[in-house]
């Protein structure tokens, strides 16, 4: 191993890591490394049990082609995605499965601290044997707001402003911290393992208790000049609207588009009471446009306009191919998709409406799994990582 | 010559046409290339004065360090600007200066075919000694409306559809051609001579007979997957608003915003006989605005609104470090500037308040300018345009 540069491993490892299987010359046609190179380095990958081959290929001048692919119980991530309501917290191994869950419901208003997280992250590690603790490789965490300099947090809904959010967990964990905005983790998901797979330019949509967007152009993350960018909650989306946004504005399509933005514009139009107020949820209003309530019906029509209208701004600047639906408001799919689809149609020009828009197939789990996708591309980085990574395999679990 | 790789040559000219004055080391470090071959090429280039010796740094050891510069008059473009009211036409030279100029006021409605081009390009180019037509190296066009696959344009003003532009000059003319859309011309214009020189994150707002944007992101246009990102004129700004646009939509910024939005709204408002409205001028409604006519300023204030929440739809999706507005309408600065600034701070949450937005410098021959710096770009990709902008320099004139 020691005579194997780690650059090399790395380069292998990456490009192993987002296909199910894959052939030693298409390693060398994608690492650009020499056939010898990537012979030996995979000689050590094959040999420790990192790299498992799958099966043969005959080529038509009958030498055999090996299949390969990553073995999945080679490395353990904690990924954990901060929700507003929750933060949910798990133990992936390599690829992205998720081996055990650990969810903590956040209580409105209290705010988090680094002792929650610690307990949470405490709560999956426990369910690692102890050869598996010998390869638990980093931490990825999927934050909801936005992340300052030196990694700080401004985040709401968790109490944080410019929280130190990296440098606390360095102190309490030896674990190498990746640590990205919810939206960010949220498209790189979607890109390896959700419906943006080979898809260059495309946008991940949140529609949640926040409205934000993970925007990819020519296959790069788009950050903006100072990591601000696809703030889309945050555009006057009704210059004319009195709805109070958190920001400071009016109009924002996260005042009028969120699940708060629903439940607030729908409590404003009926008489509840007190409680009945703080009992309603998203779903309440969902299941009475079912039954055809002309308010909660117009609350969502509003919504929904806000929305297609706002999508139709992005495909107008980005000419994206592909945008993706994501976020709680979605449980109101069949409501919502048919009147955003309406909205976007009026608004989009015909010289661009070939953007394909899809609701997103990868469920509640994929904050979590863009964190061990970041923590994965941390983990390659450091050749001491790269150094238990390939450390042999001593025992699998059957997957 | 023959002995020095084009290569080595492209990139060292691309290395020193955009800096005013450039040393020897700085050209080493740039391009990457070894000393000797640097050495080797400039030695060339200094003979046959492409590149001219400006002056003489002392460093610190006492070495000499020569101060080189392209020689402006090694070779020779024709630019075009193709606007929507009239044609530009300019001789450059290597550095972007304008030789020679032309230009042909387009009638409205009567279309124009490649024969007015030709003789555009013709009346520039009669102009050149003849020691300087064996220098002439490229065409580059600046574009209005959608360039399709293969070069064909679209653009309503001057009667093309899917117009095979590229095919027809090529047919005519044997000098290789760059074509591009107006707003890549002029956003590349900016960075290489205008505000937006070393700022990788910056948009170019053009705001005529319509309205576009140039994207910057992270130092490389944006294209959008069928190369149709940047549609800014065809953001629904005013999604309850009925004035018509052209791409069959209503309420588009274009419709309210450009110069013909200005002048239908303000016809529509006031009584006007046939005469008068064809008359009529984006000037003369700046002027009545200037004169306190609360219809004019109305119209005014409308457009700048317009404009300022385009402005903030860009800025919380893009996050750039500046926006550079530019086009027929900044006439008006003294009216549009303030206004479309207010607009702009009201609808730009806090948090992302940073960009810097600023009126072109460039004046009118922007076009030109970034018709030019395509096809120098283009030129240095030929080995052999390469080698007639390498052949000794006979004779210059004064700059």
């Amino acid at each position: 191993m020691s005579r194997i540069p780690a650059p090399w491993l790395k380069s292998i490892l990456l490009t192993i890591y987002p296909k199910p299987a894959i052939t030693r010359d298409e390693i060398i046609r994608a690492t650009g490394l020499n056939p010898a190179s990537v012979s030996q380095a995979l000689q050590h990958l094959l040999s420790s049990g990192t790299v498992l081959k799958v099966g043969e290929l005959k080529s038509s001048g009958g030498r055999r082609r090996e299949v390969l692919k990553l073995n999945p119980e080679a490395g353990y991530f904690i990924a954990v995605d901060l929700e507003t309501a929750r933060i949910r917290y798990a133990l992936t191994n390599l690829v992205g499965d998720i081996r055990y869950r650990w969810e903590q419901e956040l209580e409105f208003g209290r705010g988090v601290d680094v002792a929650d997280l610690l307990h949470g992250m405490e709560m999956v590690q426990r369910n690692l044997m102890e050869w598996q603790s010998s390869r638990l490789l980093a931490v990825g965490i999927s934050c909801p707001g936005i992340i300052h300099e030196n990694r700080r947090v401004t985040a709401v809904n968790l109490g944080w402003h410019k929280f130190p959010l990296a440098e606390k967990l360095k102190e309490a964990t030896n674990l190498p911290l990746s640590l990205e905005t919810a939206c960010r983790a949220y498209v790189l998901a979607e890109r390896w393992l959700g419906c943006a797979q080979r898809v260059d330019n495309c946008i991940y949509i949140e529609i949640g208790r926040g409205v934000g967007a993970g925007i990819v152009v020519d296959g790069r993350y788009l950050e903006g000049q100072d990591h601000m960018a696809g703030e889309f909650g945050h555009l006057t989306i009704d210059a004319s609207a009195a709805d109070p946004c958190h920001c400071g504005k009016r109009g924002c399509l996260e005042a009028i588009a969120s699940s708060s933005g629903i439940l607030r514009q729908y409590c404003e139009r009926v008489h509840l009471s007190k409680v009945e107020k703080d009992r309603l949820r998203l779903g309440d209003v969902f299941e009475c446009a079912r039954e055809n309530d002309p308010v909660a019906i117009a609350v969502i029509d509003r919504a929904s306009h806000a929305l297609g209208l706002g999508l139709s701004h992005l495909i107008v600047l980005f000419n994206p191919a592909l945008i993706i639906l994501g976020g709680d408001l979605l449980q109101g799919e069949d409501l919502l998709v048919p009147r955003i689809s309406a909205a976007l149609a009026s608004h989009t020009p015909e010289f661009v409406k070939k953007t394909k828009v899809s609701v997103t197939n990868l469920g509640l789990d994929i904050g979590l799994k863009g964190a061990a996708f970041l923590a994965f591309h941390n983990a390659v980085s450091h050749p001491d990582l790269i150094r238990k990574l390939c450390a042999p395999v001593v025992e699998t679990i059957a997957v």
